[in-house]
């Protein structure tokens, strides 16, 4: 063992004893005739001093010769601290070095090592092994570390069995893109990395496993839009004899643990929405809720007098923005201008000021009464001093606009507080939807969730209307987790399938398995989902999951520290039997 | 949720409590009156009878239908059962069924789900979850989650931090083939599936991340041997600023933590042999200790006599195999068949017996007098009763050959007790090995692995006899963990390179950024990797890996139950610029 001690552990108990310790050069005060080392590893930072009075000249000589970054290893005694420093659990101690060791020289690396770095993301990720010394990403690290042990304890605990499901499987063309792998051994054949091991887990409650779990690599070859990656990583479930309220208990508990044992706090029974609800309340089925601004539906209160625009609109709904009454006009104008960009896409936006002395001034006040306001205000929730702002057009378009506007007036107001979390479950999902450019049914979840029994007879007449026994779970306006309670008898997979366009031949080809797998003896069985790298994100307290992982690629799917994806050999082309195009 | 209990915990304390259970039929007896069915879940057997005289006739009927491996729901009171089953925690009570609701129909499985089944490994692997419901394979997926478990809380304790490296990652021409991944963003580009995360742990220790492990899946498209898998999991672990004796330390503590917490068993102090001393002592680098039967070099003893056999032989080597004295001719005549087939490929054995009355009795009697057999006992360390083996002929081979008969012959003796655990450490690898095809040197381990410093000199001259900080831990005759202190300067590394035959331009196309790495500050580091498939099949005491792997691939690496590898879409391949030879 190079050292005795680690960085970050002595103090003021320790005064007098020899040490050893290791670690990096953070930085070094030279007072010529005195020179200051901070020396730095995974638990902390240790002040070394060498003192033209007290150390041996060699070793006062070789310690200016460090650069940033050296690795070094020194002996010395544990002292009393001149200028104390509070700030840091070792802050009382130095150490008074009588002897230095370099274990490797640095180079002067590309960027500082500080938490707030001069080096741009590009940079940083070449030089990722650079950056994860940086506390901001290492600490993320060790925080995912120890979000994940404590999701393990808890389902293990629940008698959850985690069990490792294959990466080589096999390719479906439903869903998103596949990751496949040439086979060497079986020729023109390629395996395909998993999206999820959703089938797996299915076969694994038809074998008997009552509760699986597993923490588990998953792949999609999607364009990878902002904060996406290739490979991530899932908390994945399912439990036998079980209805869609067993599993929601289960894994609000299991987040409800997470938030007591990981951030210290307390949350109540997380609320229930239905996915109806949710769009109509929020314009969003994944409802950030620490903040209210809930949508008042208009077109009574506002259709039918002389404003044509809300007259020949399908729906007009509106927002109370929290003590904004005394916006200006220019900043108005700015949201408006806002609204209208083509990300959200309005056409205009109305509003209307409450003012505190209970009077309204609004944008459209040639045709609408004080009177009139007030309605507005009520069916908005707008108290004095609030101002509320009004879309209109087609429902889910007009919804979708006022979603965004509620989310950038929350992040204005700094509603969104990364410190506060609001969980919730929207439910009662649709099983389909339609697929506006091929004009077909997909699956809303997946083709394997169930619908609800009691809607079962609409998926002849009116398909999108059938609700399915799914259920997402929703943390601070991200979706981190959904499942859904699955089918489980082959008839009724064979009908979706059916109603999803497969032929039966492609259904046979692809899930016959699965269906062969439901004729002998399938018990009822569900299960659900978590984004790990999105969950401790938010846990975190950050927007971006990238610090979260320690080798993430970039946005053309490449690892730009190692160079891959990248050629390879004309012999490994030939011994899998493909060739370029 | 479908049950009050499970079909394990029921017993006398629940006599008269209303259950609701569910899980699969096991079996039925019907007797006309009586009908007794015991329901089968993961966590055990309970018997439900259903009764002529108490049980509602509509039940009663409807139970009489039910078939094997039907998934039921029975609603009943816990009463006593006459004729009690002592073998089974629930085998004081039974289930007096007042309701019975049949969840899913079965049909008959194509092999009895008994833990001693009629279904061949073939019907086995095709409905892999009719077999997970046969408890030898279900506990063994139990077992594999509990040693994962103890494996990460214990190295957890220990400040290790799991961190997911990319399995997305870039091909490397050394070592094993590996799997690779076309990538659709980056034209005539591809992905490799890890063969190990070797250099993503290292660059993690530049990093500074100190103590890092990991439970992780990695390829190797290898052709594949018996019990071989292409995706395999490894305890990948790491450490900084250590020495060969802190890693042999906290891994020998995490066996016998888990040798403690999983079997029971409390293992003394780890014996350490070198590599030549395995070789010398068991003809093995992965020797089994469960049993003595060491070699005995017999040059001294045996040559220079008039066997122009053993003069004329590199090597005479001799066990005495206990308690074998009283061998017959037609014994020994089978044994010296079996060195001779091929797969072990002796030419050859003489034999000593042993007898009570101190003499001995050998097939060379022609050229050697007691006086000579006495000393070959004495090397061997034969007691009156054994038999002494000898073997001759070139030294590796020779030894190679008494390794395969000395496990033979434990076998045979009942000496490879499953139940028994003797693990060491094999230390001092080689560095290189010569590879007899190529005439180059490679890597033993692989080529971050140091040489002992106090042999670098050797490189230039000996390589072969250069000694690497390199160190297995085998038991049972198993190597399950391996790994060295790695080089973490880049001279070394380039020199090491060097010695592998890469061109400079090689080892920076494919290691460049492991020894740009290493420029800006790399802390000495090492680790090693357990198998877990064959830690966890060695601990539940079983030969084969197949039933800890919850979907195995069969030798040509086929899925045959979900039927994958499998052909893709025209459209996939042209996604993905390549096309089938």
């Amino acid at each position: 063992m190079y050292r005795s001690h680690n960085c970050g552990e002595l103090n003021a108990s320790h005064i007098n004893t020899e040490v050893t310790l290791a670690g990096w050069v953070q930085k070094s005060r030279d007072k010529g005739f005195m020179n200051w080392i901070d020396l730095r590893d995974r638990y902390g930072i240790t002040q070394l001093i060498f003192d033209e009075s007290r150390t041996d000249k060699t070793v006062f000589e070789l310690a200016k010769t460090l650069g940033r970054e050296f690795v070094i290893q020194v002996k010395g005694t544990v002292i009393e601290r001149e200028a104390k420093n509070k700030n840091i659990p070792t802050g009382e101690i130095e150490i008074l070095v009588s002897e230095l060791n370099i274990l490797n020289a640095a180079l002067t690396p590309p960027f500082t090592i500080e938490d707030e770095t001069d080096g741009g993301e590009d940079i940083r990720m070449k030089y990722r092994y650079l950056d994860i010394r940086r506390n901001p990403v290492k600490n993320s690290l060790l925080f995912r570390h120890k979000v994940a042990m404590e999701v393990r304890k808890y389902l293990s605990d629940l008698d959850f069995c985690e069990v490792e499901t294959p990466y080589l499987i096999k390719s479906t063309p439903e869903g998103a893109r596949d990751f496949v792998v040439p086979s060497r051994m079986n020729e023109g054949q390629f395996y395909a990395l998993p999206q999820s091991p959703q089938t797996f887990k299915q076969l694994l409650m038809v074998g008997g496993m009552d509760k699986y779990f597993q923490i588990v690599k998953c792949f999609r070859d999607e364009d990878l839009r902002a904060d996406r990656q290739p490979e991530f990583t899932q908390i994945d479930c399912e439990m036998a004899f079980v209805e869609q309220e067993d599993i929601l208990n289960v894994f609000e508990g299991l987040t409800r643990h997470l938030l007591k044992e990981i951030k210290g706090i307390e949350v109540e029974k997380f609320p229930r929405i239905t996915y109806d609800y949710a769009m109509k309340t929020y314009g969003n089925d994944k409802p950030d809720i620490r903040f209210g601004m809930e949508f008042g539906e208009l077109n009574e209160v506002a259709q039918h007098k002389e404003f044509s625009v809300f007259n020949s609109a399908e729906l007009v709904v509106g927002i109370a923005a929290p003590k904004c009454g005394e916006y200006t006009r220019k900043e108005i104008d700015a949201l408006i201008e806002w609204v209208k960009r083509p990300q959200v896409g309005a056409s205009g936006m109305v509003y209307v000021k409450c003012n505190e002395d209970g009077t309204y001034k609004s944008s459209v006040d040639k045709f609408y009464d004080q009177e009139d306001l007030a309605k507005w205000a009520k069916v908005t929730g707008a108290k004095a001093g609030d101002m509320i702002f009004v879309l209109s057009g087609p429902a889910d378009k007009t919804r979708t606009q006022l979603s965004a506007l509620r989310m950038e007036l929350a992040t204005r107001l700094g509603l969104r507080n990364p410190e506060v979390f609001a969980p919730l479950w929207v439910v009662d999902f649709p099983l389909l939807e339609l697929d506006e450019e091929s004009g077909r049914w997909h699956a809303m979840h997946h083709p394997f969730t169930s619908p609800k029994p009691e809607d079962m007879a609409l998926l002849e007449t009116d398909p999108g209307k059938v609700r399915a026994n799914a259920y997402d779970m929703v943390l601070n306006g991200n979706e981190i987790g959904g499942g859904s309670i699955r089918i489980h008898d082959k008839a009724t997979q064979q009908l979706m399938f059916k109603y999803l366009g497969f032929t039966e031949k492609e259904a046979k080809a692809q899930f016959g398995f699965l269906m062969d797998a439901f004729q002998f003896g399938a018990p009822p069985h569900g299960g659900l989902a978590f984004g790990l790298d999105r969950l401790v994100a938010i846990l975190g307290g950050q927007e971006t999951i990238r610090d979260f992982i320690a080798f993430p690629k970039n946005n053309s799917g490449r690892d730009v520290m190692i160079d891959a994806p990248s050629v390879i050999d004309e012999k490994q082309l030939e011994e899998l039997h493909i060739k370029l195009k």
